[in-house]
């Protein structure tokens, strides 16, 4: 048995609670939330414990894993600690805002050997990952262009957006890490970065854009581009599609239902698509805890590592970079 | 240059002389109505001549063929009298709808060299063709079941339906042809007809059916089904599906545009479907006339025959027979 | 909490206990199996006791519910015992293959009020629904036809033939139940049935067929057409269409992934559909339990009850006699 | 009758020369080519004249109209001539390489009255020009984003890329063109463009590229993305996709059949799409033409004008200029 200690007892958190609780080799001990009612009600639930402090929960000895699912300016400091306490960990995505505390956590953690694995999700859905693996097998030959269509459904509340740290920290992140997870070991060399404000008064409000659109460049070659929108009214759009010399596949949207409809005005209608992520990846949130549980047990290297983290935090800077200047910037790693 | 006769200026006469004028190798001289008016004016588009009698039109020297759209029961003596002039023939469905009319016929014709062919358009759509040619070459291993679903956008008027011989001899007829069409040299040997009058006050008048299945039995043991209706709110419903051993292949309905939309209650929706057949089948009424001249200049046989006619007539007539007796019927084509 | 005996430990036991062990209102308590290593094995992985008779797990004081999915001959014995020891029961179709012993059954528990509901796990599943759903919501207008094509992936052994009850009664039956349901209070009043033996040796062995068709009619004159075989090469097809005065519905099948490809030979080409029952119905094997837990806590009567399972069994008693006469049968639910 | 004046008896030309003889008001009178047995052998085919000059075709007094499909280099010299001699002239884009020769032509021309129409056939697809209707009628409410995808089956030979004037002025032109009609009276304002040399050692030879994406903005803040590569193995792929508050319109790419084929190793797959433009846009190729017939007929300015011609190639122009410089560009159209 892992026993885990969950941080934030939030939307994300309550996801992760029952992805914990339901996984037959684990067991939610501990909950941790700056708000003692969240975390005690969570905790209720499903008969663990919440602590007063995140330190009993980082740091009990009854405890093997941590998984970090609160505020994003916390997560560094749940990281450190919970790591240097030996324990494997489990942290949503982003590491944080600033690539300068990234790196000094970096330095800190450097000769941890225990796992801590970042919150990718996307890199577990079955769908996207058979592209990764058919580029992976050349099933579609030499890769030479990505093409990813990313939009929620909805715009967030004004306190989200003043804590997200901008639309490219915050969303198009996912996509920077999608694209690195596909491209496997050509890394992506350059970014250029154009966004607008077309939709929400609280991303005006707060200067943040709601609509954007990227084009990335690797080493190889291989043209990327990326479109992000804060609101689809059909539900949450996300495609991805690679091409190459020898054919194309495209990872397509998802229904709840198999469901056509015709009618005297449209034929073969689908129901929407999946509102949100939480629909949306649903199986992608299980198969993600599910390899952070194999990384434990075989006492391997996280799949997707404190490094994956930083780099696509690097993008989403650059790619700021050059929304101000105008200009394609090269991305420097170190 | 082939010169035609085209008997008959409706509907579907019209779309006939478009398609006669249209292609290079052919002239439309004649054009005989019993409707003087009717064949008046499309002589005068076309630069054709409006014959008085239909003797004129079938029989003059100067005519190498002659094109049948008239009313059906005219079909008999235009075929005959054409043939016996040594005119190519294409004839519309049905020959007649009497089978004792359609063996005279048969017998009067039998040592006539001269193609007669029967207007059985579906055979030559391009998506429908595929199926039969996949079936040929075992594309889907042993065929075992059929299954098409055709359906008209919406029920005709009485007037057509007092004349049109019944729903089974009217609309499925198409469908019997088809399944013989794609079965090849595998006979069907016994038919099954349900049918219901649950749309058209017009039909439940002359005591005709508006829906309506068939099941029937190839000698190999391929089951087929069919199902009919006068009317489908979306469109003309076309398809055809065939499934074997080694999987299935469907020929789906077509729309106008490859346009999708999504809106806030329903994603990938597709135009309505083409109207009717006029739309839908565009291309395979040209694909007929080509294999027609075809026919005519390789002085070879045609390739859908009086006997293609005759047979359908006859499964047809065995359902009848089945749904009045309630019991599946052996089909005797002597 | 709610205590479960579960009868069965095959491949269907095996399901029914895990997705038991997930609910959180339930306990699996008790598990029966003729054959005890099974129980045993099975048992140990849920934390939970084999016994030895079945007795032991149908009539114990700390039971609340029964979960029936042992072999057919043995459904009838454990109904009545668990249902007169007062426990809810949950059994896999069919109830019995002898509608003789199903009507003694069904005589000899007709007082007990605790509920007892019948496996057809199809009625769950999210898509099906949405079209019984739009039938009484009157989406498509007046029912008019039902389409249903359903293939198992490929045939069975010899073994599970031989106690299988024959085609129609082993998988159709689903189908008829499926129709029954779309009908809501419209009975189905007549069945034809059409049968080969195309595909499978054991099937002829033991004179079962592989390949079917039927016709059903319902008291308001829908038309309903069934299609199956026992073999698919690109999996569990499961389609069934409404159509009707407004529009149609199709429910489609489903893929694993929501991939499409493209090559120089092909397009859109979507993965193999699910392979067979356990991974298409998994949402609704899951919705059929809530379904149940849910009755027993409001002490309702079950949603699918006893009479459904004899009138599905009834329907394919009459197939049998209309395949054996060449006639469409009446059908009498009495 | 139009009489009718064909420059140009290549490829493009005799696709033309069928388009104009099979139009019923239109009468192909003369057609010039500089390969005087290219002219003869087309000529003959329609009962055409071929002339020894390009000046006897085009300033005839029995032309009402010059088609001219040429090679570029020509097209200036032809629309002036032409144009000035008072005849309609419908020709193939690009108008010129050179925008200052562009210019020249402008000023030269800007008096004439007569039609001039340059040959952006996709504004004509009934698919594309349905997304520009939706956008005009804001079917999808305000729009925001433009995504394209257009990429050739495969590279042309060495001799055509010598001439074509590198990929952005030869194909993405197309794509600027389509972009431009889509947005309306909402003009291109910036153009970013990133390109590599992927695919054909003949592109890299006469140094051009095969694999391109752009970013373009417009005045109200949509932003476009183009991706372009001269080789797709599955086919012509031309999509066109429109997103905004209310929704999104998707025209896809086409089939010439709409048959599915289901194995055991995919399912649902349609045929390879249209192989190139000559197949894709038939409907566009004879929609444009009556579209231009109807402003002869119509005495009515051109729907596509030289003035279009010349701002899609000043912002391919800008495209290469932002290529080199690394930085987005704005346009001006003065």
């Amino acid at each position: 048995m892992i026993n885990f200690s969950l941080m934030g007892a939030g939307r994300i958190g309550k996801m992760h609670a029952e992805i914990i609780n339901s996984h037959p080799e684990c067991n939610l001990k501990y909950i941790y939330d700056v708000n003692n009612k969240s975390s005690s009600e969570l905790a209720n639930k499903y008969g663990s414990l919440a602590t007063k402090t995140a330190e009993d929960a980082l740091t009990s000895n009854e405890i093997n894993a941590v998984l970090i699912a609160s505020a994003t300016p916390t997560h560094i400091e749940f990281i450190t600690k919970a790591s240097k306490s030996g324990k494997a960990v489990f942290c949503e995505k982003p590491i944080d805002l600033d690539i300068g505390k990234v790196n000094s956590c970096m330095e800190e953690i450097k000769d941890i050997k225990t796992p801590i694995q970042i919150g990718f999700n996307r890199r577990f859905d079955n769908s996207h990952r058979k592209l990764k693996e058919a580029n992976e097998l050349k099933e579609i030959g030499q890769l030479e262009l990505i093409v990813i269509s990313s939009r929620d459904p909805e715009p967030p509340g004004i306190e989200y957006l003043k804590a997200a740290g901008g639309f490219f920290r915050d969303t198009t992140i996912h996509d920077f890490d999608l694209s690195r997870f596909i491209l496997g070991d050509d890394p992506i060399v350059q970014v250029s970065a154009f966004a607008s404000q077309l939709i929400s008064e609280e991303c005006k409000e707060v200067n943040d854009h709601d609509t954007a659109m990227f084009i990335l460049r690797s080493k190889n070659g291989v043209l990327i581009h990326i479109n992000n929108s804060r609101r689809a009214v059909y539900g949450y759009d996300q495609r991805v599609e690679i091409f190459g010399s020898k054919g194309m596949m495209i990872s397509g949207n998802q229904s709840p239902t198999s469901v056509e409809k015709f009618t005297d005005s449209y034929t073969k209608a689908n129901d929407p698509i999946h509102y949100f992520f939480i629909e949306r990846y649903a199986q992608a949130y299980k198969g993600q805890f599910n390899d952070f549980i194999k990384t434990i047990n075989d006492k391997s290297k996280a799949s997707v590592t404190f490094e994956d983290g930083r780099n696509a935090l690097i993008i989403a800077n650059a790619a700021y970079e050059s929304y101000n200047s105008g200009k394609a910037v090269n991305i420097n790693y170190e």
